[in-house]
């Protein structure tokens, strides 16, 4: 059986053997930007709207797309990764990072001959379903990030602080408020039920403009619920009928208690159930409806 | 004679062959922070002010510090370093990172068993005397980075935008400006004479707290300058007397042009250039009061 590859560089590597420079601008600046998929059954979910966001951060940062940001290409490599590693069944994640790659340390752009590093690698994953049934905890802590939060960069050192706040805390995710205002988890969307509607922070530079956070919106507006992209701020927080988290890896995730307060009933509410259960369907769909497309 | 060197967790090797993990979290989060010293004639310049500003950076990420950041054990890296490279005669400088280290991509710390990432390099390094002598140009741009610029971390993209932005327009540097008001530059300090008194902006999370700034501030004291810590606004730069760069591969740089306007005279100022004088004097000096203190 062959072990874990990573793809770094046009190269199919043995994971252990996949190194970088020193020279690297992502290890040096951070001068770069990633995705995360959600594979399903060996299906990439929502490989467009990610391939798409890449490309915009890309395009922000002036980094020239490497042929990974291509679709067919983009799915080979995340086909072989997968067969790699034994994830044709079940669920797993592929990571892509793209760097303005490996050039002598100046601030400025290296010289346009500078090829970026592409990373790539496939990990199995396991929904937290025991978590989700019973509901997550959360801590609110200030949101001292960078102004493009809009660009999905590896600028993610004040959520790695934000995320340990919460892990010390006993809590599953961070809230982030900018001046008193909730802008989105460490590494997730925040969603709040107020009076029956749905709100979440619109889609401007200060947060991440979730591909869940996206679908969870559109399928909250094919079950006929109204969602308002508004921002609210931490004292309404226990205001609130109900709050969930949304991601990538965290799908639709109830929270029962922020800080020292009980949100709702202090259980999964109703509208966080019905929505993780629309986005579980469309998980599950999903690589029947690329077959769909394909075929 | 012996190649480049570059030293690597602990072991020295040719530069070529320093290599990183892909799972480093300095590539994948930005999760480290780094120090740059000038050297002149092999002795590295403010030994103990850039170890100092690394201790805090590490203790306020909570990162266990390697120990390299102890005097003896730097400087004899930075010894073998310079050796290796022929640079223990003219001038220099030695970068030194250290990330949270390599382990599975969780945005909260790995595991306490995962080593720091510590690695440092010298290089040749010729200060820019041409341009500070005719003065140089600068361009002010929106200052978007995190709340946090007092920790001297590789999260480093807004900077690298903001120098780009200089470099497109033809500029030396980009002065950053949060709310109106100057923080610094993309990689200096910016310093102003407003009627006689020098002005820069005061050492708070805003600004990175500049070892070549807070020696400046000594060195003009010393020479009865006065010098206050107190912000200025965009506006106001076109009304100064003179402005001018302060940083460890900058020295002083006196500006004589920013966006648009002339600064003072159109030409470096007497007070830019009396404290290059000094810094440079100390620069010289540098090595034979290391010197004096070992013997």
């Amino acid at each position: 059986m062959p072990g874990p590859l990573a793809y770094l560089n046009g190269e199919f590597l043995p994971r252990s053997s996949a190194t970088l420079s020193v020279d690297d601008r992502g290890f040096v600046f951070g001068d770069g930007v990633y995705e995360v998929w959600r594979v399903i059954s060996g299906q990439p979910f929502e490989i467009d709207a990610h391939l798409a966001r890449l490309q915009f951060g890309l395009a922000e940062l002036r980094i020239a797309p490497p042929d990974i940001v291509e679709r067919d290409v983009f799915v080979g490599v995340a086909k072989r990764l997968l067969g790699a590693s034994s994830l044709e069944t079940g669920e797993a994640t592929i990571y892509l990072e793209i760097t303005r790659g490996a050039a002598p340390r100046t601030h400025q752009f290296p010289i346009a001959a500078t090829r970026p590093t592409v990373y790539a690698v496939a990990n199995r994953f396991e929904p937290p379903e025991a978590l989700r049934a019973r509901g997550a905890r959360a801590i609110t802590t200030t949101d001292i990030r960078w102004l493009r939060c809009d660009i999905k960069t590896v600028q993610l050192l004040p959520n790695v602080l934000a995320k340990q706040a919460a892990a010390d805390a006993g809590a599953t995710e961070a809230i982030l408020v900018r001046d008193g205002v909730v802008t989105e988890g460490s590494h997730t969307n925040v969603f709040a039920v107020d009076g029956g509607v749905i709100r979440t922070h619109p889609a401007n530079n200060l947060i991440l403009h979730g591909v869940t956070r996206q679908l969870v919106i559109d399928l909250a507006r094919s079950l006929d619920l109204e969602v308002r992209e508004t921002a609210f701020t931490r004292d309404e927080l226990q205001t609130f009928d109900e709050l969930f988290l949304v991601g990538t890896t965290t799908d639709v995730m109830p929270l029962v208690r922020v800080d020292d307060h009980s949100i709702g009933s202090g259980s999964p509410g109703p509208i966080a159930t019905q929505l993780q259960a629309a986005l579980r369907a469309r998980l599950d769909a999903g690589d029947r409806r690329i077959a769909a497309v394909a075929s």
